[in-house]
């Protein structure tokens, strides 16, 4: 019996067959089952605390009533919206279920099995997901002082030939970034057809100069953009490509066209038009920014300047270190993360939270601290 | 210039250069924006006019509020729930972005390029598109009075070693409708290694005896359920399939684990507990399929006998007259569809709608009739 293989795992590709069973991220949820009690503070998956703009919640709740109705594939009102707020045209966005669906979506569009890919190791796993769902071969570069490093990201992608160049500015797990000119400086070293994923998640957190600006006539970028962070929707599932029109064109050949939530349209149009709340959410991440770096310090340890709305503490040691600190912190019922790959994980990953999060924070450090040792 | 390829376009990989730019369907939206004026009566995507349960407007009223937070990815609790409601072990259901997105992964788990796919001809076309989309060739067979046709899906499933066979039942775009036990013998009858697609998205309002008893140790069928046809969520893109553990478990591997909205699975869970609701829109679809067949008789039309929440009604003549009576009605404001493929397409297909609907179809009808002659 048991050398029969069943019948249904013997239909998989061959290429689902050579996929492993790990998933990117462990839910906060999942642990919570497996421990049987819930977290006290959230901050540990860069979600922001802050909430959606009301306005947005207002939308979400008359769209949820509607809700019978399909959803416009298009996102049509979205997309206009979009296309005035950056200043582009129309055709040069899309919107899907969030950054890591529109991933996997451009991996499928731009990368056979056996393509290279570059990213930098320790780099969001997600991507590397994709890439490998799609029969890619990954190839990383280290980080070089907590920064993902350019160079080294070229160098790699003119060496193994790559068609995916992967860099997140600013940065997660790090928090660091880089200004607009390296960007620039980065996509005029990248091979011939190789195209930038530059994932900007974050970048509503960073500071002036970090983002280029829109040239939607350069094949050379996909940008990525995301209602999650600075406009608190995380829950929503609701993100969107910026790039050649001629590119992003393509994703409706293969793109689940009616997969975009009728309710995450709404709000992310909604969340859009709430320039104040934005700010405001952008004054509290300073604030608690701060405030985990503070506590950090009264520890002992450093912390990492971010441009992000979370902040890698270097606790000093190896990452098994690191890792027994945030075992302790969850114990103590604080949800962090930590980066996967050395030397990064030496910092456990604090999220901004509120300031009832920080006190929270601010008592279990010492304790986790001292149970670590 | 004209001659020469954009750099962005050459980058597409070879399967996406062979795709069609096509796209399923197109939208009601879209057609309002491009005739400039509303429907007046939303009928034609199947959805549910009567709208989703009070208890789930509730629930996702209060999860948006809560959606700042990532959703569950295992989707843990609806699971539960719906392992409970369908007597069924939990690691038997997985929770996707509707059928479609489902449908999407089912394909790139199960088909390699080249693979031979089965449907009917005039089928559920975003499976198809799916299919196309994997690189595998589709193969279909006509319809027989109507009716899906098991007995020549099985036999050219044979013919072309298929890797997959759809159906939908009961089906769209006509209504019509098997008994468990022909399900059944067809599974019986496939190629071994072959998997059945059953799309049971309408099977709320099937009359007993429609769907088959669970059986998730069969590794020959998948089973698509949705929360957008009696459940009216349509907008919120919900829908789970059901199958051997070993290969809905596959999915795992391929799947974005995120991209389940937070909203959506709460307003699932707590429609899957209103079995009121269920019955009362059952009722009311009931009502508006005998009004629907009514007003047909009215105009000297007759109508296809429905398991479903809408009905194909048999204008008389070819494809053309029928598209033509399908224009005019959407020019006086009522939306519609038809089926696309012969001989089908003698049918325009109406969706139940409220009593207001109806007479709005009602006056309509008839103008439409003059208007095609």
């Amino acid at each position: 019996m048991a050398a029969v293989k069943p019948a249904a795992m013997s239909r998989f590709t061959k290429l689902v067959d050579a996929l492993p069973a790990t998933i990117p991220f462990v839910a906060p949820e999942e642990t919570e089952r497996l421990r049987g009690r819930p977290f006290a503070a959230r901050i540990g998956a860069n979600e922001s605390v802050f909430g959606p703009s009301p306005k947005a919640l207002a939308a979400m709740q008359r769209a949820a009533a509607e809700s019978w109705m399909y959803c416009d594939p298009a996102s049509h009102d979205l997309c206009q919206a979009l296309a005035v707020f950056h200043g582009i045209p129309v055709d040069a966005i899309r919107v899907g279920e969030g950054i890591d669906g529109l991933f996997g979506l451009v991996v499928r569009l731009l990368v056979e099995p056996g393509s290279a890919v570059v990213t930098s190791a320790g780099a969001y796993p997600t991507f590397n997901y994709h890439v490998a769902g799609f029969g890619a071969v990954l190839h990383t570069v280290p980080y070089h002082d907590d920064h993902e490093d350019p160079e080294a990201l070229a160098a790699k992608a003119h060496e193994v030939d790559a068609r995916l160049v992967y860099l997140s500015n600013p940065d997660n797990p790090m928090g660091t970034w880089h200004g607009a000119d390296t960007i620039a400086a980065l996509l005029d070293r990248l091979p011939t057809g190789c195209t930038l994923v530059l994932d900007e998640a974050y970048i509503e957190f960073a500071p002036e100069g970090t983002a280029l600006p829109f040239d939607v006539a350069d094949p050379r970028l996909l940008r990525f953009r995301t209602f999650s962070k600075a406009r608190g929707m995380a829950g929503l599932r609701i993100g969107y490509v910026i790039g050649a029109p001629e590119t992003v064109g393509g994703l409706d050949r293969i793109r689940n066209h009616f997969g975009v939530n009728r309710v995450a349209q709404a709000g992310a149009l909604a969340a859009l038009a709430d320039d104040a709340h934005l700010q405001d959410v952008r004054r509290k991440v300073v604030e608690s920014r701060n405030r985990i770096a503070e506590i950090a310090a009264e520890n002992g340890l450093t912390s990492i300047p971010s441009a992000t709305n979370f902040v890698a503490v270097d606790c000093g040691r190896d990452g098994a270190y690191a890792q027994s600190v945030m075992k302790a912190l969850m114990e103590l019922d604080i949800f962090v993360r930590m980066p996967g790959i050395s030397p990064l994980n030496r910092c456990i990953r604090v999220s901004c939270g509120t300031p009832e999060d920080m006190d929270l924070l601010s008592q279990a450090l010492p304790k986790a601290l001292s149970a670590a040792e």
